[in-house]
């Protein structure tokens, strides 16, 4: 079975870990193949940081830090200490020395010529995910978010509030997303192609799954790179995606402040709708049941526990998904 | 006064330690600028690293690991282990996590389009190395050295033997200088220009020191730079050589088989006679006191134990270059 998966950061990687362990515990043959949102990647101290990728890479690979989600484990920080001695780089993000040397072994890559899908390839030889990790682009997209920004001592009513773009990282990280979002932008999407292989295992894909990723930042880039909607529209294979969205408010991270900021008002039936035009089928939450209601929307919704407590509680939920998916292939054949 | 040093790695670090403990003792007041070799320089996982640049800025800035000589104090390698997992750089140069940090902020500043000498003194503006540290050249100059290369099962007689340059630091940290040097090649140096600032420090320093530094692979290639040796024939100042050879012996480092690749025996009088168009004066050990005989090769010699066994050791070398310079100024005013 071709499994292909859309993912940003952490649910995505959980979910995936998930996934494989279902498979592996069914002893079900298949061919995984993970599209990685690359917009939140950011070049810090001259090295390219991509954190989706490296949180599914060390996830799957066995390197994460588990109660974190991000990073690696037994973590060290002898090297930020001496980039903050030399004042080099911003305060706010600070790597690890371990995570580190996935970053200087990309620019190297890079630097050589490589191109990010190749340069990941070649950082997954040591990692072996037991996926195919294909970023979305080897073009370089980055969300910026923009941000108010008053002048000094401006009060409300003090005329129009001057605003800038900040990078996807300093909103998430610094400001904790806690600085309402204008803008979101996916500065460079337009231009960019997809990666080798991404359109391809779009469409001969036998199953296609959304994880409880982020549907702004993770999917909502990967989705507007040129092409990829379409070949969503298109394949043959179900596409089944995984509410993040639980009771109205967003499993982990800070989707509902990215939601706020396109329009979209933070729930299940919210979020299948930015994906109604290729969804087959959409996993919900007990919680939200009543909620999302086909066949206007989306075909097939299915509710059951989607926190994703544990390997095996995210195992269920991939087990679900798949089931989700043979069942709408199996009524498209019968 | 001014004074303008030639430096190296190590040896010339020490002595200039011990010069500027000398300076402040004496309370003299001086603006010391370092001519550091650049031509070790090597790129590692993408990272430009100037180890005899480092080794001068650490020892003066108080960050040497002191017993070693080289590399930082208090270090770590966790970067290291997380690179050789990825199989990335060679494995006989390790770089330490505190180390690494310089290397990174240095190869960003370069990538955004410094000069070496400009990213030289940002790193400065942290280790305060009471010195003016300048590369002896911006541009890119890599010593190379051939070595015996001999096809699989070839043995003596079985005709001419094939040989390859390797990278200086893979002749003298991988193969410890084992292996004989058929030749030294300064790749890039003829096109070199002199850093800004090199040539005026050695034309309008008052004193110029050429401290115990191997005089093949550091003194030697800033004088191989175009214009500095012009420079140090043409300037006022006296120039003063601290001999690296004692007894026949190099003091540390491998400087004897530098000198048997280019021709030249190890010792004190040999090593005189490569600087002779230029030097003042020569302070060597007691154990060559009777080797070197001006006015033939150089105008004055001195002798004294130049063993840097500590700090002050270091400190009285020094002042007795310094004394042998005033001397010079002396005899040639009076």
């Amino acid at each position: 079975m071709r499994i292909t998966a859309l993912a940003g950061g952490i649910g995505g990687a959980r979910f995936l870990r998930g996934l494989l362990h279902h498979l592996n515990a069914r002893e079900l043959p298949s061919d995984v193949t993970v599209i990685g949102n690359t917009a939140d990647d950011i070049t810090l101290h001259g090295l390219r940081v991509c954190p989706d990728l490296d949180t599914v890479m060390y996830t799957l690979g066995g390197g994460i830090h588990n109660d974190q989600g991000w990073g690696r484990e037994d973590e060290e920080f002898t090297v930020a200490g001496e980039l903050a001695a030399y004042g080099s780089g911003p305060g706010w993000f600070t790597l690890g020395d371990r995570d580190l040397a996935t970053h200087i072994v990309r620019t190297r890559l890079l630097g050589e010529g490589m191109t990010l899908s190749e340069a990941t390839a070649t950082l997954c030889e040591r990692w072996r995910p037991g996926v195919r990790l294909l970023p979305m682009s080897d073009d370089r997209v980055e969300t910026h978010v923009v941000v108010d920004d008053p002048a000094d001592g401006q009060v409300p009513g003090d005329g129009p509030i001057p605003t800038r773009a900040v990078h996807f990282q300093e909103w998430w990280t610094r400001l904790h997303a806690s600085v309402p979002a204008r803008q979101i932008l996916a500065v460079g999407i337009e231009a960019a192609r997809p990666a080798p292989g991404v359109l391809e295992a779009i469409r001969e894909a036998d199953v296609v799954l959304l994880p409880p990723s982020n549907p702004v930042v993770s999917i909502g880039t990967i989705l507007g790179v040129p092409g990829v909607r379409d070949a969503l529209r298109n394949t043959a294979a179900p596409v089944i995606g995984v509410s993040p969205i639980i009771a109205g408010a967003p499993v982990r991270g800070m989707a509902d402040a990215c939601l706020t900021a396109i329009g979209v008002e933070t729930s299940a039936s919210a979020v299948a709708a930015l994906y109604a035009d290729f969804l087959s089928g959409w996993l919900v939450d007990e919680a939200d049941a009543g909620e999302v209601s086909p066949p206007e929307r989306v075909p097939v919704v299915r509710s059951r526990p989607l926190l994703m407590t544990d390997l095996d509680a995210s195992a269920a939920i991939a087990g679900a998904a798949l089931d989700l998916a043979a069942g709408i292939r199996q009524a498209a054949h019968g």
